[in-house]
């Protein structure tokens, strides 16, 4: 029998059916072959993107020229800008509306088109971030800026429109509905309890062990209880912290290492599937301290990785349950048995 | 300049970003041709589906026998099946757990494989929304059935895994938190404005034309004001009323010609495109009827049609924001101008 559960961060229910139980060879998730047409990420083709926001660079070289290891630019179809003022109206005396005031940045992880975020070298990764961390701080400085998101689509299906390994990043000048109820539910578990949601969920996971996927000495990562999709999973550092901003570098080392064995984990597991990966941070603390007082207590920050391999159809549309085929007990134990022992991986 | 467009029922905000404007030829959706493979949908396949719960037949028929016009059966692959008791659960104290106990119906809309829902008679297509009241009314009498979604998935992009016409129904045991997110919202604006929020929208939409789509005697159609996606579209009855299953046969009626008409509409501006259908409609309220004690003035049943042009990513499911490159505007402009006048349609 299916089962229903309840995400305690969202309070949204999942549909859990084991009847339909699908196994990885099920979803057929192979990734086409990739395509060497021009691309504006390349390295060599800096004139063809606007011009760069931050960089690594190899000593010597200049801006907006080749050399890079990482390059933040603006999205040349950026969906909110920074010029401006914000302007608040109401059409009709009911609907909302505003002007698009925010920020939407490209950051081209790699200079080589072919590699995934998962090939690069562990410091490289690290590299990247902290580059992030870099961007959010900068972004957090315009006080308009509410939220920033961080997050990479990988491959076509996720939404992809380069190959070239990127993230982006959008700043919004509110703070999405779906931040503030992870928000709400974390408050109302810490007013009740005295404890954070996020850590009794890890450390749950810890000790359950039944969806755990892999540790490492900074970080867990667990195919959440309540997993809307299929080899969902959530990377929580043990460290609690609201901002990732604040996580120091050697637990960014870490986070690199994890990084890399869990995407390598899922590439093995469903033939390089795409994927979106999230990262959920406290929203800018900055522009609004007193609303958020105790969101340091309150927020954990963490990361997302959600595979695309079912389709959203009317049934999520109209009531925002999901019904996920692979329990995450099994998607948790297909991926351990890929995860090759931790030595190994330290080494490579 | 992009806008931000806050959604009045869901309270979600929209990034309505014409700097993409994208028109209907943007989208290049092409459905693939149909594949004629063995389809146990089809008229004279009766013994392959399980046995028919419902059917408008033609006289002299048996049951699960070639001879019907609309059959409603129990999906085989079912998420939730009625069988069973409610058992609510919490794993660690932490999660909740519930079995999936609910209803998920097939409604297969036709014999005939190659028609789709506005190639119908509006006879027939009225028989079916006569159908879809009955079976609302059945399952609202198992109390533990809190919610009944009826939704339809209109190609394989958009979750059809059959091609065959029709429609589906899940029961939950659960108020969906959307749903409840709406009743909130509509029960705020009642409450401050002692009207239906729902009468103020498609009022406002009536009265300022902009993105208004259609109209008939009953009904209207529109473009949502934050419309998520390109080319959304709601269907409003005039009359308010907070349940489907109250429309009587003479709206019914007009119903299937507004459907017929907006449906045909968006077939040729968006050349056939994969879409989702969901009716939004109240919880069932004999079955909790203290807490929805006011639903009756609150809530406006309503149907939405997304048409499935743009893809999700890690933006939209880490925040919950929607881009959106069409504004809905430019939307209803386009599909108006494909409305062949009425009177031509209604001799259809």
């Amino acid at each position: 029998m299916s089962q229903l559960r309840k995400d305690p961060i969202s309070n949204s229910w999942v549909i859990i059916s084991n009847e339909r139980g699908k196994r990885p060879s099920d979803f057929g998730a192979v990734r086409p072959q990739r395509k060497r047409s021009f691309c504006p990420f390349c390295e060599g083709n800096e004139s063809v993107t606007p011009a760069e926001i931050r960089a690594i660079r190899k000593a010597g070289t200049e801006a907006n020229q080749k050399g890079w290891d990482i390059r933040v630019i603006p999205n040349k179809f950026a969906v909110l800008r920074v010029e401006g003022e914000i302007d608040k109206q109401a059409e009709g005396g009911l609907y909302d509306v505003m002007n698009g005031i925010g920020a939407h940045e490209v950051i081209i992880e790699h200079p080589d088109h072919n590699l995934d975020l998962d090939d690069f070298t562990d410091e490289h990764r690290t590299n990247l971030l902290q580059i992030i961390q870099e961007r959010i701080n900068d972004l957090h400085k315009d006080l308009r800026l509410r939220y920033v998101q961080i997050f990479k689509n990988y491959g076509e299906i996720a939404g992809a429109s380069l190959e070239h390994p990127h993230s982006q990043l959008i700043a919004t000048p509110v703070v999405p509905l779906r931040i503030k109820s992870g928000l709400l539910a974390a408050q109302y578990h810490y007013k009740r309890k005295q404890r954070c949601l996020f850590c009794d969920m890890y450390r749950y996971e810890m000790k359950t062990k039944i969806r755990l996927i892999h540790t490492t000495k900074h970080f867990i990562a667990f195919a959440p209880f309540a997993s809307r999709f299929p080899f969902e999973i959530c990377i929580m550092p043990k460290k609690h912290r609201a901002e990732f901003t604040q996580v120091p570098l050697e637990e960014l080392k870490d986070l690199s290492i994890i990084l890399r064995i869990i995407l390598m984990a899922l590439r093995i597991t469903l033939t390089d599937p795409p994927y979106n990966m999230i990262l959920n941070n406290a929203p800018n603390l900055l522009s609004k301290p007193s609303k958020w007082q105790n969101i340091q207590e309150d927020f954990h920050w963490h990361i997302e990785i959600i595979p695309r391999l079912t389709k959203m159809a009317g049934f999520e549309w109209g009531t925002g349950f999901y019904i996920n085929p692979t329990p995450p007990e099994e998607a948790a134990n297909y991926l351990r048995e890929v995860i090759i022992p931790n030595d190994l991986l330290r080494n490579g």
